[in-house]
């Protein structure tokens, strides 16, 4: 048995707005958001089911940090700069107050490294599973927010980090793949409990990307939500797809593991477009982020995947569609 | 059986963002708020639960409505401008289109009435019961938000309309209770089951009202929370507390209900203090709303209620926690 709403509410989530103003405490009605004179508020939001996104084993406070960074990844993709979150939980009687202070350790944790404050948000109680929403709210200069809409043909195709370590990391998660080296096996779980939202980089793109998603339905979804929403196609060249040694390791074991490289979701990196090859090596340099060219965007509809041999590649499954 | 995750969004939530810009569509990573160069973003949030918060048996447009109205009547204790919303839903498999036509129908009608729209969201499914989040945003002049905190010893203490309306219409939506006319239980359970916001009425007191809160956990516990913010206390005339009709008669036959008027919650009135009370007549005058002065503020801490006697009444129940 736990806390009652109210005694969560003073013990857990005030500490967690306590470097905030805009929270007024978490003691009015609502909070205040004061972006700049020429900003605006970027807002992305995220539900979690526990035995529908997580298991409920997990370590709460990776559940915590996880929820946090899924939304950070999507400011990163808008190119704005993380400024604070609003945070709604359901939770069942039997949520201790140890799963809860976890949770909110895990916050606390993200908060530092991220730069962001708890400005509000609403506790209550469920007789099922519990449910967890985080609203981020970043901040950008009027108008200067990277759409998924910019993609022209002739831009070239780039992705930060290596792909499928996230999708490969949740079947070593759920049992369903050990590597030879354990640590190769734990290097992708850790990819996939532990996302790295690439924020400082969406920022830096801002004004170079012409269009911008980051991954979380899988490379072929996300960049095929970009040539959709442009009116464009692309060409993709599976040699070019930056991998990381285990995903290497075991696609030279088994081809088919390129379908959950490129399908599988979870990479939260950032697929972008750009006409100038030159300026996103610049901006590799400045940020110190490997950022890949792997395609070219065209003007024929739909996402062409090309082998070594310049051969069409199909895939059963787009990993267009997830709940 | 419902439809899945993107045709949900695509058929029921991408036509209630379609009139904001700011959703983009519902495509994108994000949502883009614009506040004007002087105004800060005014963000409330409220989660309600199948089961816990209503029974599940409501009418959908009603569950939506009521949902709206909660965080839009946040807004208006703040003194804010309605602007726009995002929707969380998590939705078991046995929620039927027909269910999610209404919710959503009920989400249209209220987006015209109080010139609202969707910014974006999130659709998942659950094995629970359904869950689901409004988060309102509003617009105010930078730094005219009116806290709970303003209220200072001297101030009269107002409310808009009439209380209690809402705790009783529970009873009678429960069952617990009949009124001798049958339009008076109606009238009740109205009240209850879609909330008033005073929209217009808190922006008005803007620059007027010292402290606001909505009357949300009910009057005293609210008026409590003003006085706690404030550090200050207040006393109030229970002769001057403002009654419908039914809730009148209802006293008449049985003072016992007093403690449900004044301590039930779910008015969604405003309750405010004032130094000034001729220019709370204008503002009333303005408004067309009915504002009463109820009570004075005062130096020492707590709420006191006087009965007609000027005799000090004390109740079982503050109201001053709700889940």
């Amino acid at each position: 048995m736990g806390k009652g709403e109210f005694e969560r509410i003073e013990a857990y989530f005030a500490p967690l707005a306590a470097g905030f103003t805009g929270a007024l405490g978490l003691l009015d009605d609502a909070a205040i958001l004061s972006p700049g004179p020429d900003q605006s508020v970027v807002v992305t939001t995220d539900t979690i089911v526990e035995g529908v996104h997580y298991i409920g084993d997990e370590s709460p406070d990776l559940i915590a940090r996880k929820l946090l960074r899924v939304n950070l990844s999507d400011l990163a993709s808008m190119g704005a700069v993380p400024y604070a979150y609003t945070l709604n939980v359901a939770l069942p009687h039997s949520v201790s107050d140890d799963w809860l202070e976890a949770f909110v350790a895990g916050l606390q944790a993200d908060q530092r490294e991220f730069a962001v404050h708890l400005a509000g948000g609403d506790s209550v109680s469920t007789r099922g599973p519990t449910v967890l929403t985080v609203t981020m709210y970043g901040l950008l200069p009027r108008g200067a927010e990277v759409r998924r809409s910019g993609a022209a043909a002739g831009d070239w195709v780039f992705v930060s980090g290596t792909l499928g370590d996230g999708a490969l990391g949740l079947k070593v998660a759920a049992g369903e793949l050990a590597l030879d080296d354990e640590r190769d096996s734990a290097e992708l779980a850790d990819r996939y409990r532990l996302p790295r939202p690439r924020t400082a980089l969406g920022v830096r793109l801002r004004g170079v990307a012409s269009a911008m998603a980051d991954i979380s339905d899988g490379f072929l979804a996300d960049l095929g939500h970009i040539v959709e929403a442009s009116g464009v196609g692309a060409t993709v060249d599976m040699a070019d797809i930056p991998l990381s040694r285990p995903a290497a390791a075991l696609i030279e074991t088994d081809p088919k593991w390129w379908e959950t490289v490129l399908s599988g979701g979870d990479d939260y990196e950032l697929v972008f477009t750009c006409g100038d090859r030159s300026a996103i090596e610049r901006v590799s340099i400045e940020t110190g982020m490997a950022l890949t060219c792997v395609g070219r965007i065209d003007s024929e509809a739909g996402v062409v995947v090309r082998d070594r041999d310049g051969q069409r590649v199909r895939f059963a499954k787009s990993g267009y569609r997830h709940n």
